[in-house]
């Protein structure tokens, strides 16, 4: 790991944030190489969700309303125990330093903790003893506008900007379900004390996919596309097992076909950018872990050196924070669902005695009135008018049986929700391509990354630094960059050092303009993984690279030219 | 204007934040339009800058250190002035309310509001009066981490993530002068009462530019092949002209060939990003208005219905960001520049006597020997030993007249910064393209976006609501998406209120499956803005489409087919 984290720090990958100022932990930077590897990792992802599932994206604000997560229940909930130590003033997460310290896992509660410090007389590493364990809100908080008047939170997850427009987005797919919707940007999370690198950031990327959904259709019309898929699974008993997707839900291990054909999308989209399909794995969150509201709840799991680590969340939320949201903005987040034909239903109908409640409840009458007209009778009659419960005697009213035509009914749809952490994910592909092999009886390093994912596509070089070479080379390197390829020239050093440079950071392809070039307008490209070379015309490079970048490739690198090496 | 903001939150352009909890001023989502053509506006943008220009990307924490803000001026400097109303508590912006209630320009600091207010009887709304102004900070602030410790803010600019990383940045580009750095992603302004809409965002979207550069070297490379290019001008003494770059620089308007080519580069992204080339003009800042460190600046300026607006500024920074964190980090961020051959210069060297010295600095000797080495006497010798200031007096040291050979000096590169504010730009070029026109006699909203701009770029319609014509234009339209193309079905109403809805979004193209579809696989395009039709293969959809998508056609629509409507 350590050999990979100094690589990606000089070739920039990765930056410890704020380096000239001491850094900062849990912040990083992602330089020239891992911006731009970190966005064709984003594409990929858009390629999944947005152009094949046909999901949108929109783009809401990193900021939230104090209001949005109060209802979320963040402001409550979304906390973690700190201890500090009353000699050194340390301050660490009790459960992580707990468990590091004494090998004990111990809930994240603060009688708990406290228990744990007393039982195993956990101390600070600098020998002193911690203060009462207090709860920490792990959301950024900040101040909108003047004063503080108005409170403002860094979002902890980007999903709360989809709930949040939920009836704008209704709209906009006119009223029907089921519609996806997603998100790619920032969120934040003010760890305690972050310590794992870039595992455990404070502030992160997500890409976020809610799937609004009708309560009781959880099936997915492309479930049998990919029903024979494999999945190595890890129940909520905690058996391992390998099943296809099919098999999984009609036992019944996962859920329904909605979290089914997400976690193979997820599979798919995974080893597609490059994680090692034998390192990952689908984890069922226990009973005792799962969130309250969630019915089931998988995680795509990695195998890197700080262990197996979660990199993507894949839920079934249900109608909590639809619910959550309704009640506390009073708006309607509901939809109608038109029955396919009207459905008579027979009803107790509740008839107030007018000449009781219009006296006793005045102004309040009319709405009292309209509230009961599609009240549901059972066994009194308890109603709310603007925030004040009103529960009515039984004097007040008569119960009518009446006989209706309902022509459909109001809900409040589900959600699923595929949950990806972009900074792990990132960094667990390029765990997982790093190796170190032996060209030529000489060591090199090499990312075997997916073509679409390295950040540096082809390596244009001149065999020798020569004017006459470098104009083409200057020439090529235009030429692919403007259809789209990620190029780029290298001149100094030996055409074998230049290669190891560029394998090294994961380029797939090099393209050598020689001699030959100038006579017969042909170069050669190398294949990264193998070194093997083929020539080809310069007029064909263009086409001949996008097919060998692509991510179903038609044709093999040896099909596209003779080996000529 | 109404009529926009009115299409634009109908059809899922922009949303105002948090509409079900009330809104907040200030914060914008973009709604699965919006969000679209955003990502391809900055697209565009990346292909101006990274493909074309070879700038590379980073992605810095929007979270930034307190150091940071201290050494770039913005704790102490970014400020605006507040009045606060004594009777009903509202808070505004003091020169933006003045402004408006008196009708005169005020220099935003608190003795020169307190006048206005006192001169022009400037009161509430309500009637109340004014507290006194104060200065209010418009750094969003948090705290990183348990505590109030360490102080964070969100970032103003983008810019100070890429100056932080200089160390990093000139060790990836090899040591060398010039090279660019860019960075696309959120910057934020606690705005005191915002109230323009769009315009004026507490959490905005930026994309900026870094271009170190030699301080004696600001001509470029590719000045001439923009030097005829034509600018509408505002100078520093308000004067209106137009000029090619070429004579501006020549004339000294534009202070040199880098800012004159940047100046180029933006009006090129600006123009073919959709803004009306009519209503774009470069100002330049007054010297009163000008950053005291900027030698000289540039903004374009937009006509929209909020008047003249800035939407991009283009600005010599100098060295002073630079210079400001090599204080404040106390690291080196200069870089050596070789001469070409070394230079001989004779030169006042101090030689310190050591006899004098030695009892009585002790041991800092060492260190004040060292500083002595280089040291450029200037009448007196005073050096900073570990940030105390040592002055020695003449007794201590002699001076010799020596000879020495110099092979290159260390020097804080210039920036030149060309920024863009996104989403402006992208509320311009909305602005610009809206229209209301006539076809057949109808009524129509139609937005002449650029095709790459436009957020759905091709319409997909079965002429009738059958299966057999749906079956084909979903093949259509997935194979249009798989290959980059953003596409989107409608099969709901009148083919005319389908092309009206397609247009009102500005899609520029609609392929239309009808029954000849059946029998001879072939389609109608219809384009946008003249409403004409031709007739091609379906085989040669993508192909044609993408030619019609692309920055520079090279072929016309008519070229393309036969037109038949």
């Amino acid at each position: 790991m350590s050999d990979l984290m100094e690589m990606l720090k000089r070739r920039g990958f990765l930056w410890s944030s704020f380096e000239i100022y001491g850094g900062s932990a849990g912040f990083f930077d992602y330089g020239p190489l891992g911006a731009m590897m970190k966005r064709n990792l984003e594409e990929l992802w858009r390629y999944y969700f947005v152009i094949k599932e046909g999901m949108y994206e929109i783009d809401s604000p990193t900021i939230g309303l104090e209001d949005v997560f109060v209802a979320s229940g963040h402001v409550k909930e979304f906390v973690d125990v700190l201890i500090e130590c009353s000699k050194c003033g340390a301050v660490y997460r009790a459960d992580h330093y707990i468990e590091e310290r004494a090998k004990i896992s111990v809930d994240p509660v603060p009688e708990e903790i406290q228990k744990a410090l007393n039982e195993h007389a956990v101390t600070c590493e600098c020998g002193g003893t911690f203060s009462h364990p207090v709860e920490f809100n792990l959301m950024f908080k900040t101040a909108i506008g003047p004063g503080s008047r108005k409170t403002g939170y860094l979002r902890p997850e980007t999903a709360q900007g989809m709930f949040v427009n939920f009836p704008r987005l209704l709209k906009f797919f006119r009223n029907k379900l089921p519609f996806g919707v997603v998100q790619i940007g920032r969120a934040y999370r003010n760890e305690i004390s972050p310590r794992q690198g870039v595992i455990r950031l404070r502030e992160f990327n997500q890409a976020e996919a809610e799937v609004f959904v009708h309560p009781a259709e959880k099936k997915h019309p492309g479930f049998d596309s990919i029903r024979d898929e494999k999945l190595l699974l890890v129940t909520k008993f905690d058996e391992e097992i390998t099943l296809t997707a099919g098999e999984a839900v009609e036992k019944g291990i996962i859920a329904h076909e909605m979290l089914g054909y997400f976690i193979v999308l997820t599979k798919q989209f995974l080893v597609n950018a490059g994680v090692d399909e034998e390192r990952l794995r689908f984890r069922q969150h226990r009973d005792d872990e799962r969130a309250h509201y969630a019915t089931d709840c998988w995680d795509a799991e990695a195998k890197t050196s700080y262990g197996w680590i979660e990199i993507v969340g894949i839920a079934d939320r249900t109608d909590y924070d639809l619910k959550k949201h309704m009640e506390h903005s009073q708006k309607d987040l509901t939809i109608f669902i038109q029955y396919e034909k009207p459905m008579k239903v027979r009803r107790k109908k509740i008839i107030p005695k007018m000449n009781i409640i219009g006296p006793q409840f005045k102004d309040k009458v009319r709405e009292i009135v309209k509230a009961l007209e599609n009240y549901e009778f059972n066994g009194k009659v308890s109603i709310n008018i603007g925030g004040e419960k009103i529960t009515l005697s039984e004097d007040m009213y008569e119960i009518k049986e009446v006989e209706e035509e309902i022509t459909g009914e109001r809900i409040i749809p589900h959600v699923i929700e595929p949950s990806f952490g972009i900074d792990r994910i990132f960094y667990t592909i390029l765990e997982h391509s790093f190796d170190e092999d032996e060209v030529d009886g000489e060591k090199r390093n090499v990312l075997h990354l997916p073509g679409y994912v390295a950040p540096i596509q082809v390596g244009v070089l001149p065999l020798l630094s020569k004017k006459e070479l470098m104009d083409v080379a200057k020439d090529i390197n235009t030429n692919l960059r403007i259809n789209g390829i990620l190029a780029e020239i290298d001149e100094s050093g030996s055409i074998g050092r230049r290669y190891r440079r560029f394998d090294e950071i994961g380029t797939p392809f090099c393209v050598t303009v020689d001699y030959d070039t100038l006579r017969n307008n042909t170069v050669t490209i190398r294949e990264r993984d193998t070194t093997r070379q083929i020539r080809v015309p310069v007029d064909d490079l263009v086409v001949d690279l996008k097919e060998l970048l692509s991510l179903k490739p038609e044709k093999a690198f040896e099909e596209l030219g003779e080996i000529v090496r």
